[in-house]
């Protein structure tokens, strides 16, 4: 399967353009009603777009001027007729305006699909860092 | 679908029954030989079934005379014709010989399932818990 009709590679595409622009509509036209989120930070989940929107309306609404440039790395995928699932590490680089990098964190991310009405959706995603078992903290990448 | 027929359920089934004998040939058959994981514990991912057979031959070495009870709730999935995704809240529970809960902890879990040759196989898993962002630390559901 080329990676053009990957429906993984597809979203994985999507969101990191979404991100990009800061555009919350094109963001959320990425995932399903219903999409149930495990996310790296801060919660157990996020049940359902609305609750999944306001993450992302907060999220570049932090931002200022910067902006978040998403890159996928060691990505892998399975994909049916109607259901697919990828992985990746996806590093997120803040830029300035005049395209300076300023940071940048890595995190590890899966994404389940459907496809709906002729449509993929995500409909479910599940970011994360690994725990050391000692400290109980999480695990940067090196 | 019914539960019986859906592979996801099938297969965090399969996970339950190999851990609780602590069978390291039953629990290795329900992945694909090359998996990929995202485990919640300690290092960024294991590649290959080599990898993850060692880790449950350690995790089961470890326990003694104590078996883990495996549940898993809130339940989802997505299911193709050869791809399948599922997510659920994973609890592991120590139990003494005699049945007594001892303590017990709860993960996020997803997987990712391929049909290969007829049979499905876990071909990705990813658990984990999510961090507060101020502390950097692993936050456990109440």
């Amino acid at each position: 399967m080329s990676d053009e009709a990957n429906p993984v590679r597809q979203a994985l595409d999507a969101y990191a353009a979404a991100v990009y622009v800061k555009d919350v509509d094109a963001f959320a036209l990425i995932y399903a009603d219903d999409v149930h989120v495990f996310d790296s930070w801060g919660q157990w989940e996020y049940a359902g777009l609305d609750a999944w929107r306001a993450m992302a309306t907060a999220w570049f609404g932090s931002l200022g001027d910067e902006r978040v440039q998403v890159t996928f790395t060691d990505v892998g995928s399975a994909v049916g007729d109607t259901a697919a699932v990828g992985h990746a590490a996806v590093t997120f680089t803040a830029v300035s305006p005049p395209g300076e990098r300023l940071r940048s964190t890595t995190n590890r991310m899966t994404v389940g699909l459907e496809k709906r009405n002729g449509t993929w959706k995500i409909v479910h995603e599940h970011t994360s860092l690994p725990i050391d078992m000692a400290t109980g903290k999480a695990l940067f990448p090196a």
